[in-house]
């Protein structure tokens, strides 16, 4: 072959349900240049880090740190290190990333149990308890938002319930981090896990996790320090976490002041991860969810207002991604197909029992913005027309410049 | 906590075992912006990342890809998936990342078999033959360089005698690949994975990996198509591969045609591998061995120069890191920290029976550079001359000056 030109990517505006257009500030700091692994610099800035995500998370907990790949990882990470084989673990199931927990837990060797409501809808907290009492599980695993419906869990009262039941609570919180209201301590959950490409406005690679005190110490009875580095006295696990890579045991001692050696850290990732964070904060978390809160109504709003029927619960639908039918006679594919090639904008798809059924429109982390909302909706309008549905002329933007209004 | 300024690492030159200070251009490709995971111009991005890592890892595998996360991620998703629970594995250990792969082994269920050497030394061919005939592992999993003793495993051969024993060959070219003679096909290995932080000049965060077809066909009979996403017809395997995250098999459907949702693609660390990639074929693979060869050849000429020496087995030294031991009366800690804080030049230390006892000086990637040499050797002569370590002045950096001249 002969070697291409260096990248250049197409100008996109992404407005699906993630990943999503990074914040260049975000980009800037990733291409500071590397430190070594355990230089001190690098070290404080690993534990500045830890802070920073104590604060995302709404947390004191000590074990706040990043896992080294996409937030799936860090999903899995936590589910493994939890769960010793033959674990009972019980998942609600209202999208397709509580079927993603589901499989993860099994192939971690639990047993799963699993309740299942309509895609679109969420569960009452007295389903949840009855599930709890019948399956009497170790771990609860929970989705907060399945993008795949648009829809978040309300996670109040899960934390007291679990602990009334003896479980642990352990929350995916990727899709909603950042930009709806999220808090670890106050909701008593036991473990969070996040990735950067939703509301956070980074790239995917890097996974934010958190761990309360009781979580963790499940997790370090079942770690071994690991058989090169191994000095007389470390722990060694009668039967270990299955994975090495997603071993959070190992993972808490590297991030430790021992700082036992495990993976080369992801330097790149963690200063995005770095980056993430410090906007968030410097913005305010609680101003954050607002902003998602709104540019989010201001697209909802726009749909509808094109005749577009939002899909699922309204009631709890997430901040940050709007679920809307495609209508009927309208090819779904080919409007996203046109949004993209002649505007540049990507909306999504769904899985399963969604998909080609609703379009997902997300505004989210550094797309959270009004010129993104209106750009989008005029496109779709456009579109829309083109595709053969009818509407009165801007009535997306007209109605999106209401919510605005408003707001002020 | 006050929110903290944007990141700001201090200069440092990295000369240890890796990580090394990146291409700048490599940082460079990594800040441009995100494209969606489906967008046609990210899946032809996604095809020629493939074609580029056949070329450098030459080799027509259709199964060539990148695992997101760090070059450990690699090792393990292509053990998990190629190993079943009961599975023989012989792992023969000449440094702690055969302990590495031993650990992993044996965490994916597998029965471990072991066979050790001499840190510094190397097995050969008639041990590994005898051990095959022995343990008739299902995998023979040999790490290539190992950057805790700095010597290679000699590889040739190791392919024909996996295929005579009906073994399957997986390598570990993590501190190898790009600044070594490495070849996946004329070698008949079948698995081989790696990262981008040693000779390929890039952060670590991404896993560049290889299968051959018939390693392919294994792992695809262990393969499950995921629960949320599973289509009638799709393949469920008995006894799935025990990691979800690290399932090749998944990962192999992600980068099909077919293109099944897996992780969210780490955009970032892509676009950071396709460039390291794209660099390294500019340059032709032969030259870069040849550049890695020469400049590793200077430092290790200059440091024995000296007075320092060497450590292990010199005819089988890998081309990019040198160890030399610590020489008696000198604080080697001491003596990384001066280089450090003084000079801004990192070099390593080892691990385990070897912590404390040698440094390792890198000379890989961006830095298998003249300056580079020239600048740790006259840095390192400054700060061993106020350690009490005596020298004629100038002797290490006559040397490598003798061997850029020889070059000529």
């Amino acid at each position: 072959m002969s070697v291409p030109a260096s990248i250049q990517p197409p100008h996109r505006l992404l407005m699906g349900p993630g990943p999503i257009t990074a914040d260049p500030r975000v980009l800037r700091a990733m291409s500071a240049q590397l430190v070594g692994q355990y230089d001190p610099w690098m070290t404080d800035t690993m534990n500045e880090v830890m802070d920073l995500y104590r604060e995302v998370f709404i947390t004191e907990n000590q074990q706040t740190m990043l896992v080294d790949g996409t937030s799936r990882a860090g999903i899995e990470a936590a589910l493994v290190s939890l769960l010793a084989p033959g674990d009972r673990v019980l998942v609600p199931i209202f999208g397709r990333f509580g079927h993603l927990l589901a499989e993860i837990c099994r192939r971690a060797g639990a047993e799963v149990h699993t309740i299942e409501t309509e895609w679109g809808q969420v569960f009452t907290e007295e389903a949840i308890e009855a599930a709890l009492v019948d399956v009497q599980p170790t771990v609860l695993a929970v989705v907060h938002g399945d993008t795949s419906t648009t829809v978040a869990q309300p996670l109040e009262g899960l934390g007291e319930l679990c602990e009334r039941h003896g479980a642990l609570l352990y929350v995916d919180a990727t899709a909603t981090l950042g930009g709806n209201e999220f808090r670890v301590d106050e909701w008593r959950i036991d473990a969070a896990t996040a990735g950067l490409q939703k509301c956070l406005g980074g790239p995917s690679g890097s996974a934010p996790v958190t761990f309360s005190d009781r979580a963790a110490e499940v997790i370090l009875a079942r770690t071994s320090v690991e058989e090169g580095i191994r000095a007389p006295g470390d722990p060694v696990a009668v039967e270990p976490i299955r994975s090495n890579y997603l071993d959070m045991g190992q993972i808490f001692h590297y991030w430790s002041e021992r700082r036992l050696n495990h993976h080369t850290e992801a330097t790149t990732m963690l200063y995005g991860a770095r980056e993430c964070a410090r906007l968030l904060l410097r913005e305010g978390l609680a101003d954050a969810w607002e902003r998602h809160r709104l540019h989010g109504c201001a697209m909802t709003a726009g749909a509808k207002a094109m005749g577009l029927t939002p899909f699922g619960s309204l009631a709890y639908r997430m901040n940050n991604v709007v679920g809307v039918q495609i209508p009927d006679g309208v090819n779904g594919e080919a409007v996203r197909g046109a949004l993209l090639d002649d505007f540049g904008i990507e909306i999504g798809t769904s899985f399963g029992p969604l998909h080609g059924r609703i379009w997902r429109i997300g505004t989210m982390g550094y797309n959270a913005r009004q010129d993104a909302v209106m750009v989008t909706l005029a496109a779709l309008e456009a579109v829309l027309r083109r595709a053969g549905h009818r509407m009165a002329a801007g009535a997306g933007v007209d109605a999106a410049y209401g919510v605005y209004e408003d707001a002020l």
